[in-house]
């Protein structure tokens, strides 16, 4: 049996004897508090556009982590990165760590240190170390939560789809979808708002669709989203029309929007709002499904989604 | 100006502007005591032999993150991998995280987490967490230190040598120094006496003429060693017999011995005697020199040393 065989997220359950993980993060209790501990590597052939500069390849490695963090709504205290690619101009290595560091400040993050290797692909390896009093985890769901997303959906996966049919050579068009490709931001403000509130979060940067899954598949839970609720942006609505996209695939299966999927009760919806933007866009059910309800009332299931690594 | 024209040490210099790095691993004050950070980069090419099995790899990549933490004199917390690999048997990949764990356990380190990702070569990225009340640095040498060393020098080097001229499907003849190539073992439990003790500490992965130089240069101390105190190990004394190699070249120069080099004044000595077997080799010098001394009192400069990467 291959790994192309299994995918990425079957090896990892069947690993559940090695690891207690099953979160966006380790956490693990420190003195009064948590620590909050996530690796995520960034790979030339997979996740790295090539209109993507040396700066924002290096503030993608900073940001896919902090998403992680955020997620569990914590703060970043310190970064290390991996280095590896082949010889390359100093002012290439130069830029790509200058991306880093400016992406760590940005979001209060100490760039603590890293590794330097030669290597084939581009290939970076982030981690971040973080702390939480009370981390938020994906497990927390309850029947009857609503869910709910911060951000618009789809806009960085529209974007990838574009500039992955135009030449690198060719500066994007003007339109916010593509910087939301080029260079995501985690949602970390927000994450530490909704710590106080939420019963369950995760980030959706493998797709909308994945994360549902993640929220409910464990306890048993299902979801039902209604897709006239999923918070579309207006730039990326354009850009779907002119390129003839599906939005709502993009929205619900596209990856890459570094927005927090979360669930609460109810009266907690107010203080939510009143301290932040959000978007309600279903609940949690008692039945193992997650159905998509669309404007005419019609159900449709959840399709197999999300790239996975060794998924052919 | 390419990174090959630079070679890593010069890189990571040139970084100094963004990181105040300079030690084995990041160290970041928190609450009462010290976090300490480290991550490194292993690359099928570079630092995995093929007489390897998937298991060593496995450990090898725990073993080279968890000897940074040794130096620090600090305990090890937590360790992350992210993991990159072409397609492969299940069975393989599920030996090399089996060999993670079993390393993680040997040093009472949680396996907490990681990333798996499909890349062209090996590539793992090991992150260490560890604590210390009280880190040792680098820097910490003083004028008249006596140096010394854990364990034995060069045997590593010298299996290493004579496995890359053997063929990967023979099984290496029965001689420990083919253990210490394949199969390393940090000095966690050393570490840990030593830091009651020395001035200074540093682990030697990268050869002991490098980590002469990473304890002595940014201080503007020089350092010399006795060669007929270099301590060589008598299995590996044969082998490099048999293979005309020689011993004290691979001793100096050579990798993988993850022993550590320390300074400590000659009052304490006694003392780290008592509770630990260790070796002088030398004593720190106001010159900024470093001189290997032989039998016949004849002085020898330090060579250029050590692999570095993008260095050709």
């Amino acid at each position: 049996m291959k790994l192309s065989d299994l995918g990425e997220k079957k090896i990892i359950k069947k690993l559940a004897g090695y690891l207690d993980i099953g979160d966006d993060t380790a956490y693990i209790k420190f003195k009064d508090t948590y620590l909050i501990l996530t690796t995520d590597m960034i790979y030339q052939d997979t996740h790295i556009l090539p209109h993507m500069s040396w700066e924002q390849i290096g503030a993608l490695v900073v940001s896919v982590n902090l998403s992680d963090i955020a997620s569990m709504g914590a703060e970043p205290i310190a970064f290390l990165l991996a280095y590896g690619s082949p010889d390359t101009d100093y002012e290439n290595f130069k830029s790509l760590i200058h991306g880093v560091k400016t992406q760590c400040d940005k979001y209060h993050t100490k760039y603590a240190g890293g590794d330097t290797n030669k290597t084939e692909k581009i290939t970076l390896a982030g981690f971040m170390l973080g702390e939480s009093e009370k981390p938020v985890l994906r497990s927390g769901a309850k029947i009857g939560d609503l869910i709910a997303v911060t951000g618009t959906l789809g806009s960085a996966s529209i974007g990838t789809k574009i500039l992955l049919n135009t030449p690198a050579s060719n500066k994007p068009p003007d339109n916010p979808a593509y910087n939301k490709a080029l260079q995501p931001q985690p949602r970390m403000k927000e994450g530490l708002i909704l710590k106080e509130y939420v019963n369950s979060m995760t980030d959706i940067s493998d797709g909308l669709a994945t994360s549902l899954t993640d929220l409910t598949e464990e306890r048993g839970f299902g979801a039902e989203i209604i897709l006239d609720k999923l918070p579309l942006d207006a730039d990326a609505i354009t850009l779907a029309q002119e390129n003839r996209l599906n939005h709502i695939e993009h929205a619900l299966y596209g990856e890459g929007d570094y927005e927090l999927l979360f669930t609460l009760s109810e009266e907690k919806l107010d203080d939510v709002l009143a301290a932040l933007p959000i978007t309600v866009i279903g609940s949690i059910k008692a039945n193992q499904k997650i159905t998509f309800i669309d404007s005419q009332k019609n159900k449709h299931k959840i399709k197999k989604c999300g790239y996975e690594h060794f998924k052919t």
